[in-house]
């Protein structure tokens, strides 16, 4: 029977989701995790891979479980079995001919970015600090040149190439809140897919834009080049909010 | 010169603000980088003390330093030589006469909890997790009953005294909201003092009523008795937010 498990993770303390030798991964810690509950191996495939030190809040995984098992009981015996760093928000049977990683209609992630005048402690773990306040209306007007449907080949970590770098970006939101000591900002986006390293290059630009750079979007789309756009953001900001498959036990 | 720091820290780490020998407290590594700083021992006082595992986003700390440096330089000196998990916001000189302990005219703490089915790993390093839901309404009438002066002595774990434990709490909200995969609930309380574990019994008394406990607040007035509310929560939803003492430097 195949499943699905709603996940959430802390990324600080692993080297992203996929297995790789030597290092702590969330694939790794959950494979064993149902291995140790289940007896036998399990091979765990995401709605997308995260990169080290990125957090979810609801990320989609899916995997071929024994049919003896109630699937809503998978989250329990799972959890059982992991850290607190990761753990199944909920868990489902998964409909015929599902494929988590070509079936996600839209993924919504979060950039999360705080100006302070000095660290803040109570923030650094989920949030980049920023060494200019950006403003938010300049951030908004560049947002609205990204959302649509865009080659975005610029937007991409050097060496990465997969088929097509066209995606369409549904929605860029920017909030902004006090935090005790600073501001912290938001940049959600949504869209029916992202290349590596997509959001934080985007988010980048956008502070850059927010403080003063004049915006690189609109040569970024034209030219395909990197150098166009500012610095990728680190990864402690990022946060994979969720994968929607239009099932709503997937949902966080 | 006697000097003022705004200070932030994760507590997760830390056992407590005060010193003892054998742990790492926020007080033993702050005088340590005031030492590596300024090659002298300089003695550091708290608004209050703060248990292990609380948090701090606005704790305010008092220390006689050099009058060669100017008290806005102080943040940065302490800075440089301070773990990310404890860092000083803002510095200014101290008012003439000025005590730290003795001169808080009110203080913030915030105590956080989420409800929701399994443990949600981006939320337990600053939130306990709750066993049912609360009625947040039940929590709303029977925080009123806290505000004014009372006598808190049955607020307090016991062994431990104080010259009196009469206090006043000036406010105390509740505060409701979504988060993926659960429900966030946050109690806020501002008084003139608080006792030892006080904030952290009045919130496991508001969440017990919240999930159907009858109130136990007019018994633990009328009679002192410890065993007249429930539990004391967790240390790691405690948050110091503010101590304010009247000076615009020192809020977060």
């Amino acid at each position: 029977m195949k499943a699905l498990l709603l996940v959430s993770y802390d990324g600080t303390d692993f080297s992203g989701w996929q297995r790789q030798p030597g290092v702590r991964t969330v694939q790794q810690v959950m494979e064993e995790a149902a291995e140790r509950a289940f007896t036998r191996h399990i091979a765990l495939t995401a709605s997308g891979r995260t990169d080290a030190g990125v957090h979810a809040a609801g990320q989609v995984i899916e995997g071929e479980f024994s049919d003896t098992i109630p699937p809503e009981k998978l989250r329990e015996c799972l959890n059982v079995q992991l850290p607190s760093d990761v753990k199944v928000i909920r868990s489902c049977s998964a409909p015929d001919g599902f494929d988590v990683t070509r079936d996600a209609k839209r993924k919504t992630y979060c950039y999360n970015a705080y100006y302070a005048e000095s660290e803040l402690p109570l923030f650094s773990r989920y949030a980049a600090r920023l060494k200019w306040r950006p403003d938010t209306e300049k951030m908004r007007l560049a947002a609205q040149l990204l959302v649509g449907e865009h080659d975005f080949a610029a937007f991409r970590a050097a060496g990465y190439t997969s088929k097509t770098s066209v995606r369409t970006l549904f929605a860029v939101t920017i909030e902004e809140k006090p935090i005790p000591g600073g501001t912290l900002f938001s940049v959600r986006v949504t869209g029916n897919g992202f290349l590596y390293n997509m959001v934080r290059i985007l988010a980048g630009e956008l502070f850059a834009i927010g403080c003063g750079k004049p915006e690189g979007i609109t040569r970024a789309f034209k030219t395909g080049e990197r150098s166009a756009l500012s610095v990728t953001m680190p990864a402690q900001g990022l946060v994979l909010e969720s994968a929607d498959y239009g099932i709503a036990e997937l949902l966080p």
